[in-house]
């Protein structure tokens, strides 16, 4: 086995919602309603009931030289196509070895949260459905096989995220984007109960719930003058505060084949922490009344939650101490961690150790099973691999542009760009 | 070489504050406005300025059984002796088979942050100076090479902060309690340059920072109807996001010879974050600016963090992903998480597939280097041991007691207890 024989499905992207996304999903009474882009300063923002969401982009900055890595697109000019349009994501998707592909919202945030502020709740579920028949249809529809389709659900209607599941269900999504820790939102907790619905039809269809970090409780920022860099080294890892309470709450104990990804969580700290939630469950369940039945924490999360990474070295020299039955990958494409175009030589050089089983269901096998993926009838499995994929991107140039434009916190006398700087730029 | 071969050190564990502690070392004319202690409700607890702080326990609930482990503390009568009483400490510490301990404090907060608040700041800094003393001469002092001195600052005041710590070097003080993050309380950040003439001073007098979990920044209570195993569950591993500001800040370019120690942050996660740390280095330098000279940021870590762990199997099974050189070992007597009066037993089981030089290296080698504690002159190396320690504790009875008293979120009916009952437990 050679790098260009690995088959890789990533299960964290992002896409960059088109301009005309909505035109052909609401219906045409209310198409004027729907989220539209306007300029804004110099750039392209959505406006929706009159409210502005500036930052499109969010660090889409996939294509730049690295030294240009901290800029933040402000319009479509500023941004790679492949970010956009599925003609040159499918072209960009090849050039990088990737088969398949998990792509999360950007205007509406990861997990839809943007719509739980609407004023008009009725219109915000229309919205959101177009939002799903688009990334359906017009995404993921437009080519065949190299997606998992991804859906959002109205967040403030427990009855309708069940219809809204049950809805997309039928049309073949596979797995809902769903906010790390709800209450950071101030919707009911997933201990409560509120949400026993959704899970229910989620594990009746086999939906799995995807839970990307920043999609609720963000990383803190840091002290105003710190070095970004601290932000961005602790925004993975951050999402064991929110892990953890999935692992303790009642929902996989209630539904036992329900799956959750910790997307973009990464996996090398993952054996540390379930040592440590056994080593609670056991010293402490006494007093809490923590309560797994005759499984200790570590196997349930060995059951239920699947993981993911960029790069991870010291997580792949430890799969024995993680279930390697629930490891997948991510490319992160278009955001500031991707290795794009590169990422089958860094994951190759991680993963190549292993037995050709086990690099199988790390980079896609696994992925296929639980998102219930299978693009080997419609393409042909040869026709899949880094170097088959790559041989039909011959065309494509991935060489870094540079100078396209965007917001940007760095600076040419080559100070340390701090983590208030970033923040107010997003805050802007 | 066996269990009872080893010889233990512990850079982490706490004391409770005996009730005439300020009698000795506060100025005679000022004893009258020392803290002292009052009546709160059914328990004791400690006066200051009018204000009160009656958790005076934090948890502090060593030889009760597991089921009682939730408990807090009202009064002295709810807490085993060896809390505040120097000579059942050192009982306690021989039964469990440990030479030497640092102690953290307990009511003036792990940092002495409670002095922030006070209103006459010259009152306070003699406190300060004054608790320091007697950690010096009333607790350590009375048990020759069993203790680490360890000492407070005030905090408000950086030319105060520069004289007590040159003040309680000249003592035999080895290192200062800090802040993991001091802008969490309003104080200045380790970016700022403010600190620096304390850090030149600790860096001159050969003084550690030890930075507590929880001593700034604690991690955040989730949903309020979570578990409490979620919270207990993710306090070590929060400490890596104030660890990532240290590692990118000035201060150790500044001062290299000065080493920083994450207390309770236990070892299992490190290698990952290291990695994750050179990935950002790597990945995003050229637009942020960071700058390590010649040095990957897992370098500057493994010259100036000292780590340590309670219990931690994946770190140990992972020395060579992290510096040997630098690992300690604590124990966290009094609090939930320790493990005596058997600490050895899970010591021993973790750490017996090292090589000899390794586990005395991290059971007491790098703790005695890092902290200048020579306890061997003194005692004796073969009194050192945990099997002649524990020779001379014959006389200690460690069985669980029960019924001891405090407030307890437990509940007879054996539902989950609540992270949002703990937190009010500790608001009250």
């Amino acid at each position: 086995m050679e790098m260009n024989d690995l088959v890789i499905v990533s299960v964290d992207d992002h896409v960059i919602e088109p301009p005309d996304m909505f035109r052909q999903h609401m219906p045409a009474h209310l198409l004027d309603k729907a989220p539209k882009l306007i300029r804004i300063r110099e750039g392209d923002g959505w406006e929706f009931e009159g409210a502005r969401i500036p930052n499109f982009g969010l660090n889409a900055v996939v294509g730049r030289p690295l030294d240009e890595y901290g800029f933040e697109p402000a319009s479509y000019d500023d941004i790679r196509k492949g970010t956009w349009d599925i003609r040159a994501r499918i072209d960009d998707m090849n050039a990088n070895g990737i088969l398949g592909s998990i792509c999360f919202p950007t205007f509406p945030t990861f997990a839809g949260t943007l719509f739980l502020a609407a004023k008009d709740k009725a219109l915000a579920k229309i919205v959101i459905s177009a939002y799903n028949d688009w990334h359906v249809h017009g995404w993921c529809g437009q080519a065949p096989g190299r997606f998992i389709p991804l859906a959002i659900l109205p967040l403030w209607d427990i009855q309708a995220c069940v219809d809204e599941a049950r809805r997309v269900a039928r049309l073949g999504v596979r797995t809902i984007s769903f906010l790390d820790n709800p209450t950071s939102k101030g919707l009911p907790s997933i201990h409560s109960g509120h949400w026993d619905p959704l899970w229910a039809v989620m594990e009746e269809e086999g939906m799995v719930i995807s839970c990307h970090i920043g999609s609720g409780a963000a990383a803190p920022y840091p002290s105003g003058d710190a070095p970004i860099d601290a932000w961005i080294v602790n925004m993975p890892m951050y999402i064991a505060n929110a892990a953890t309470e999935w692992l303790f709450s009642p929902v996989f104990k209630k539904f036992p084949r329900l799956k959750i990804a910790l997307s973009e969580g990464g996996i090398g700290w993952v054996p540390y922490w379930l040592e440590r939630a056994d080593f609670t469950y056991k010293h402490h369940r006494a007093w809490t009344h923590a309560n797994f039945g005759d499984m200790k924490p570590s196997e349930l999360f060995a059951r239920n939650f699947i993981t993911c990474f960029i790069d991870d070295q010291f997580g792949l020299k430890n799969t024995d101490a993680l279930n390697a039955d629930l490891i997948t990958y991510e490319c992160d494409y278009p955001h500031s961690d991707t290795l794009w175009p590169a990422a089958p030589e860094a994951l190759w050089a991680s993963i190549k150790h292993l037995p050709r089983e086990t690099i199988d269901k790390i980079t896609h096998g696994n992925a296929m099973r639980e998102f219930r993926y299978d693009p080997f009838p419609i393409l042909g499995r040869e026709n899949c691999t880094v170097g088959a994929l790559r041989a039909r991107a011959r065309h494509v140039d991935t060489r870094p542009v540079a100078g396209l434009g965007g917001v940007n916190p760095s600076n040419a006398e080559g100070r340390q760009v701090t983590a208030g700087e970033v923040a107010k730029l997003f805050a802007a």
